[in-house]
């Protein structure tokens, strides 16, 4: 038989994909989940912008211009303006999902064995992206105390070395849900220009912002025109992550160059998912700002039923849709794991995130978990009934066992 | 400035993508231009299908499973049937086209420096997925004197290095139309079974064979089953080359384990495109046995034309919608572009592909030229007017130069 690539073997899995299999097996079992442990909202696409896809007169669905369809490019410079942010059409590549536009910024922008910085905990496919294009993720920690706020641009100076092509950053946070102020990032801003670095920005929870804080791109920092990469999606501002569409908006002018041929290459995007977001652009109305409103109320939620928990440790994240809580556990992978096959509630259990697999650092993360708040609030509530009395029931399986052993 | 990697430095730039500036160029001087550069039919997508998509129950538009959607996996496993395919659902992965299957498996197969044989000419953004994941091309030339017919078997076998993992060819063929008979296609699986290689076939026109020939898959030979890998895709047997959705058909289980790990990195396939997908299959009826009948009145057109043109070399292909012919030239690239710039008949020009890109070997193709036959009968034969007095006239000028410079 011949075998597959040793690259292949060493594919890193997903720590919110591998559980599903467990997951499954409970269903079957008759067991209710919640699912915490993926991006998947449960509020509707906009409903207008669907009925407009289901309008359209398509008599032939022919491929997109590699780089995406004009007049969603048009949409995308407007949607844009809403941030202050000034771009043009030839700023913007339509690609795949923000999926595609990571691959494709981790050729376009790394040779093999180059480094990028990313603080950590970070969103874990980077892992698979930078793999598949030989680029070596030098992590840089975060602290829960902080409630995973950036390291001090002295530490992220410290982590550059002459293969550093990028720092890479998600703004506001997956998995921590940390917000990133306009002071940080012209901090970070100087930093990348001073050491020549790319500064690339996941941006796709730019629209969920709480507290008052107001979101600044990168993107309008003067004079980093040639430094500044960010990366776009409408899958979360519009739950619409089945269309695949995101964006790489950038003004370096080689870069755009690189990512066009990189484009044309795989052909075009989704056609069907474009003419959805263009559509979802032009109808969106208060669309966003009542989603906004119903994650801050989930969040609120998750934050004061945690602070409630024993022996849990958590913050109130300022953006995005999750939180990474510390839990009195030593291995939040068994955790997670026992919660779908040992444990209900009810009839009910849930499933989160297992923390380590958000680390590049070995051995951090073991006692944290991601919770992504993408249910409704009873359904948190429930969920958070579960956990509740899963992390006391574990706990003390967990001490018992250990008396056991130590007898 | 940062700059942007080597290898992005070196994509390759698809043959029939790198005219179209100057094709704009024309167009913008209100010039009319048929274009036979790309696989883009002007067929209708399954009006059926579409309604079908319209009037689809969405609410919210989530990521569908990393290998896609079940029952359009199921609808797929009928769909092979008809080609006495048998097939499970688990032995099928949903890809972003056929483009990202081939991308998923250079990197599942092979690791840097591995090689992959390939009949050239071949479709030429192969170099670039091969590219992106440092596979070597190694190409095995087809001769026009045979229609392109793929080499010995021998001549394969000589190829075979110890790096070697498999060998890749297109059934039909783009860019020739070559068929490949089910007797030429056990003799290769008889070899990849000996040297232990996978056999990768391309099968994305397998609808459109002509003169009574037979599809015949791959995947029916016996004991091959970890060895045969197809790829698929529905963007050219229902004109819906938007919808971005193809496939990877393999029996291989290993191969499969790690197509779902590279799957799940980029979450799922768009899911409009396999809600249409679903649909084109339930509602197709006679649409592809209608469109074939429509290919192979203008591949007629195009052979009966071609074979009148003086100097011109061509042969009756076989199936798929492409020819590729030989002309009196010396530089197909000058040609093609010169029909963009300097020529015109009743206001109209023709866009072509130049042979040289669909070659890996140095210096061939270059009095060659793809033709897509993808435009309705009227066009083609308007497309083939140019063609005929441009090729005259091109001739003409191009002696008159050389008499000017030989003097």
């Amino acid at each position: 038989m011949p075998r597959i690539s040793t690259r292949g073997k060493n594919v890193p899995l997903s720590p919110f994909r591998k559980l599903i299999p467990i997951a499954n097996a409970a269903k079957a079992k008759g067991r209710k989940v919640y699912h915490l442990n993926i991006g998947q909202p449960d509020i509707p696409t906009p409903p207008q912008a669907i009925k407009a896809l289901q309008e359209a007169d398509i008599e032939i669905l022919a491929y997109s211009p590699a780089v995406g369809i004009t007049s969603y490019r048009e949409r995308l410079v407007e949607y844009y303006q809403r941030f202050d942010i000034q771009t043009d059409i030839s700023n913007i590549i339509v690609t795949t999902g923000a999926s595609e536009a990571i691959q494709l910024l981790c050729w376009a922008c790394f040779d093999h064995e180059d480094e990028m910085i990313v603080p950590e905990p970070f969103y874990a496919n980077y892992n698979g992206f930078a793999h598949n294009a030989d680029v070596v993720i030098q992590p840089i920690t975060c602290d829960i105390d902080s409630g995973f706020a950036l390291p001090k641009i002295a530490d992220f100076e410290r982590m550059i070395t002459p293969r550093t092509k990028a720092i890479f950053i998600t703004n506001p946070n997956n998995p921590t849900g940390c917000f990133y102020s306009e002071e940080v990032l012209r901090q970070l801003g100087a930093l990348v220009k001073e050491y020549d670095l790319y500064l690339v920005v996941d941006e796709v929870y730019r629209e969920f912002c709480y507290d008052g804080q107001e979101f600044f791109s990168v993107l309008n920092i003067e004079g980093l025109e040639d430094n500044v990469i960010v990366v776009d999606s409408v899958s979360k501002r519009y739950s619409a992550c089945g269309a695949r569409i995101g964006a790489v908006v950038t003004r370096n002018q080689e870069l755009l160059t690189t990512l066009d041929r990189y484009a044309k290459l795989r052909l075009s995007p989704p056609g069907l998912g474009q003419i959805l977001a263009e559509a979802m652009i032009e109808t969106d109305g208060d669309y966003i700002k009542e989603v906004k409103v119903e994650y801050d109320n989930r969040r609120m939620v998750v934050y004061e039923r945690l602070k409630k928990m024993k022996g849990v440790k958590n913050y109130k994240p300022g953006g995005a849709f999750y939180c990474f809580a510390e839990f009195p556990i030593q291995d939040s992978d068994d955790f997670c794991k026992w919660l779908l096959t040992d444990f209900e509630h009810k009839n009910s259990t849930v499933m989160l995130s297992p923390g380590s697999g958000f680390y590049a650092t070995a051995g951090l993360g073991q006692n944290q978990v991601r919770i992504a708040y993408v249910l409704n609030s009873d359904d948190l509530h429930a969920a958070m009934d579960c956990l509740e009395i899963a992390l006391a029931r574990y706990v003390k399986e967990v001490e018992q066992k250990e008396n056991v052993l130590s007898i």
